[in-house]
């Protein structure tokens, strides 16, 4: 019996899981690996049926609180709040590349069992071949880098190139026979997002697993999944930059001003002040921006296949902004937080440099000076940028 | 008989006037002095009566009206954006510092005349001094500085100090006997806002006149009025940098790349892009920064006389986080439409430098410094500003 | 009989030249026009000689000298900073293009008549043509655009595209017929340049005249000419900013600090503090690698002929690299020197916008987003930038 | 029998040095500890006797010699070079804080065994108590944070305060009986440079071994001290941004551009083009305030006792400006190498993330804030700084 999770209860249910989370998000960070505890506590949340919608068991929530959701688990929990939100991508890239034909059965089971979807998808990477066996099955041979989420999934969203260079996309129980997961994440921040390589050793997929109808970036509608992810990382970035703010606002709060200070308590620091005024009016302009692009992007999400490649270009744009913006803000308050705490919040045991390593980490998904360019053009030549598994 | 104009049109009023400034806006710049026939057109659009109650004649408009009309008359032209602003900051000046028994004749006759008020009031100015002749009346002598919008005004806001450096503040017509513009502003920016020397020799005022009840900054409530200046000046400023903005856009759209670029026309420039861009997420960030404030304003004015010092200090930082954004884009884009542009773009002809100056005279209104530092004592420990004619 | 002037009294003489000037630069600014009086000034102070070699009667100054006492007239008054710098530009500009056989009668005659040269070669512009009469003398027919400091010259240094868009480049004396100096440049910033347009009508050109062995940017030695013109441009933002910095300094210096500032002082303010420490790092940094531009420039020169691509390229890099940091600095110190000094400082009066104007104006002779494009490529791929008339 | 380095042997050691210690330098950073083997390949070197005056036994090499030899170890590894630096600063407080008599016999041992120094010293932490037993000795008990390269070092600069609050200083064997190093630092950066805790249990301290004469800060010439102190910071930050850079920029060429660029390497892609050139400016910068204060203080160390208050001022804020400059240079490079490299840089394997964080650990030594007020300060009331273990 699945958990049943009111939409206005979503927003208390991942503050308590960020609580949770944010006790021992620290060591998790040093030890790396599959949070396996914390992938439970999700699952028993709720939170992973809100995407999926009523008729099929799900919550049916909107884009908005599915953000939020987001959002506020990033503050206590990057790498964590990062599958999570991939699971969603997920749900929603089968309702974009399939119908629901294809996917009711998958989306019961999924809302019944409290299902985590995992991603092994990465388009760029070509090494995963695709083989035909017969008019019903397929084979996948090869490897899949940055698997986000892949182990302890339930089911898996994976793709492979077949002998024309073209994409095929799959949803399969990550249970399938031939599937091993490298384990070999080992980076700079994410620690937890488990985004290493799947090996597929002749894995069977049948032809109904297969994503045809109307098939990835096939229309203008189809193509808001990158936008969908895009906008994940805008909440996963803001989120990050909002941990660490409050982090420093509570920490500098118990701090004595510099010696040479006009002032005797830290907040009252000229410099200081000054240093978190910065911070707070970027934080504000990013949360903005954010809030804006979800309403462009639900907008599009709620027009269906009609929507047009310029309303698509219109929420890219609106994403691309947000982005921008919620880089540069995540990683300046993420690197300046040290600037106010002073040499003593640069011990291990606050692992305080997580904040920067995570967003320093997934702000290098795809670059940014492309977001810079892609909103130029369109500026300037009302150009919409392409779709493409990136913009 | 006043002009009537719905709410609904006003926007579209605003954009024909401001394209009507636009076509002088470069050339009157240069000769500073007083714009009257731009600012007869003004009090024919009816605009000017927005702020005025229905029920005194007046159009009642939601500040949000108002302050887009500001942003609109200010991409054409922030000198006569300025004083036309400042006149519905003196309608709510009246409003908030006096009752209803003593403006409802000047309302109704200025609702009636299409009335420009003008403004005399400098607080940190204290050259003027009220001199008691008996119980009706008093008189004022000296100089006031900056007194926007003056010349040519109708009704005038003025202020003196008495012998105990209070400050004294009534609502006079402007051609009260004594009442002298020195006609001496002559500045790098904002030229054609009459921002000189007001000289009062002995000009009675009577009684009935001061705005006492319940008087200046004497309650929160009546201290939303340096607020209001404050969100004024983030309309300048936005609508200065969106003017730069459009006209470099629309410039850049004809011109071809530089000799070294790998595109043709500058449009496809990588560099010109990215610029473009910058500006762009810039601008967004403020426009949704200043609409958050004029919801929390409008708020606020709602709310009345029980607004609290708590409610009204949020709206203290709400804007006052839209103003240090508009300002840091305002100066960045006023600037760097030149770096785009190239060299032709500085001839005089063109005046594209009054972009730039005249944000950079309007920014200076109060220090943006202390605009940080309040926001981030807020920040740190919850205190909101004092309220001043700053702040 | 010539003003005999030492090197080592050059800066001192630059001294009271740039004292004298800055009574009248704010005024003369404004009207723009040639500065005769100022010329004429320049032309007594025995400084144009500088760069002509002794053995030709000039001063043979070593080039820190020459660029030293750009940067100090620079410091009051960059428009005329800028004519006496391409006065120098232009004489070695004929030192690098032709043959002492050449050049000799021209340098004598200079340095004995304290002779100021005068530019009309803007190589981008070809409206100007060359028509060849007979084996003596060609014509000249056409207009030429930017010809900084034409007005007023002596000699002048013009160029015009034959049938094939082949640049000639050719000394004569300003006074030949048909010559006719439009007196249009009317620009928002570097006002008294005389930038304005040359218009050639028939103007006879003697073969002797051309500037043909070795002829421009024909080996890497005589491709020092742009690299020449850009460190002078380093010289004058850095002169500019170095003006600004000077003046906001001793003018804050009497400056009470902001009502809620915990200084009473503006020099005790922790903001201001800020400012100028801020100010004062990018100027030094700036200073730095001009001088340090300068020291590879001067060794280049001192190679002759024997340059290669290699050392020529690597002074090239050098300069942009002064020139970038030369260009934000002056920009942004020119900008906020208002954000320290207040609403005050912008009367026009005191006409404190011309230090922006200005380099505002001349830091767009070459857009700065290529100088950073060459820097780069040259980091990555050891390429050195090709040699133009801009690099 | 001391190895025998004369000076223009130094850098090719250093170098030489740099590149055994970056073989390991990723892998040690994530183990932290005491880089025992490193520490032992330094004193095998020579390198610690570049200090010690040459009459001593020393190489008495010059200030520039010594601060390239810290600069080149940083680019490989910064904690190594922070201990390394250390140990001439501790060789130099000394020099400056006692008489030749007294450390004679110190500088012929130290040069004699290759003696490392280390530091337990800091100021600003009270809890090392001074006890006096009689006339001939003194114990010190209690703890001593950040105490820089003290394990495995043979002598040991120690402080602690008496009951009047007051600083001494002394030099002793680190094998004297009670000394213990808790070995407790573990922080995100400089992890292998031992900052950790020394406890002092009943430690004897004879009258001779304290720093008397002159004593600590006790002149404008003994006050030298600090300054040398943050200009190896200086030096640490600009080897750490170099090693940053040239990581980057080999790293680079073997890439590909990203696949939206109109280029297909990525050291041709403009935007990869202008982040590098943004970096070379800055660190030619740097590199130039860092040797203009290298220049100063070598000048100020020359005179001796004699320097003024005015004359260590200036020394003093030469350095706080290259420390600004290099504070700022440092962040931003060791942040946005990843930009240009992208994703797969931030595998743990190459590490790259250490040179933010020793950086961002190293620039918390004092505030950042505080420099800038100094030299604001300095530039506005010309003020010098009051000597202090941090100015």
């Amino acid at each position: 019996m699945p958990l049943i999770l009111n939409e206005e209860d979503v927003l208390e249910v991942a503050h308590d899981l960020a609580i949770k989370l944010s006790e021992t998000a620290a060591i998790r960070d040093k030890k790396g690996g599959n949070p396996k505890y914390e992938r439970d506590l999700i699952r028993k949340s709720g939170l992973l049926n809100l995407s999926i919608p009523k008729k099929f068991g799900g919550i049916g929530a909107q884009w908005s609180t599915i953000f939020e959701s987001i959002r506020i688990i990033a503050q206590a929990d990057s790498s964590v709040a990062h599958v999570y939100a991939f699971h969603h991508l997920l749900i929603a890239t089968v309702q974009l590349f399939s119908k629901p034909e294809q996917y009711t059965g998958w989306f019961r089971h999924s809302a019944q069992k409290q299902q985590f979807w995992g991603n092994a998808l990465n388009p760029l990477d070509q090494r995963t071949k695709l083989q035909k066996i017969d008019k019903q099955y397929y084979v996948f041979n090869g490897e899949k880098s940055f698997s986000s989420g892949s182990i302890d999934s339930d089911m898996l969203l994976c793709s492979a190139h077949d002998e024309h260079d073209k994409l095929w996309i799959a949803v399969i129980p990550t249970t399938r026979q031939g599937i091993y997961f490298k384990g070999d994440w080992d980076n700079m921040g994410q620690r937890q997002t488990d985004s290493g390589t799947t090996q597929f050793e002749q894995v069977r997929i049948y032809q109904s697993e297969f994503l045809l109808d109307p098939g990835p970036l096939s229309t203008p509608y189809t193509s808001l999944r990158p936008l969908l992810a895009q906008l994940i990382f805008v909440h996963l970035f803001l989120g990050v930059a909002e941990g660490a703010f409050e982090y420093a606002k509570a920490q500098i709060q118990t701090q004595k001003a510099w010696f040479k200070s006009n002032a005797t308590q830290a907040v009252n620091d000229p410099y200081i002040q000054q240093h978190f005024a910065a911070f707070w009016v970027k934080l504000e302009s990013v949360r903005l921006l954010a809030r804006q692009a979800i309403t462009k992007f639900s907008q599009a999400w709620a027009v269906g296949e009609n929507l047009t490649e310029q309303q698509r270009g219109e929420v890219s744009i609106a994403i691309a902004t947000a982005k921008i913006a919620a880089t540069e803000t995540s990683l300046e308050i993420t690197q300046n937080i040290f600037q106010v705490l002073g040499a003593r919040a640069t011990t291990a045991k606050l692992n305080l440099d997580r904040f920067w390593r995570n967003v320093r980490t997934q702000t290098l998904h795809d670059p940014i000076d492309y977001k810079y360019q892609e909103v130029g053009e369109w500026v300037l030549t009302a150009k919409v940028p392409d779709p493409s598994f990136y913009s």
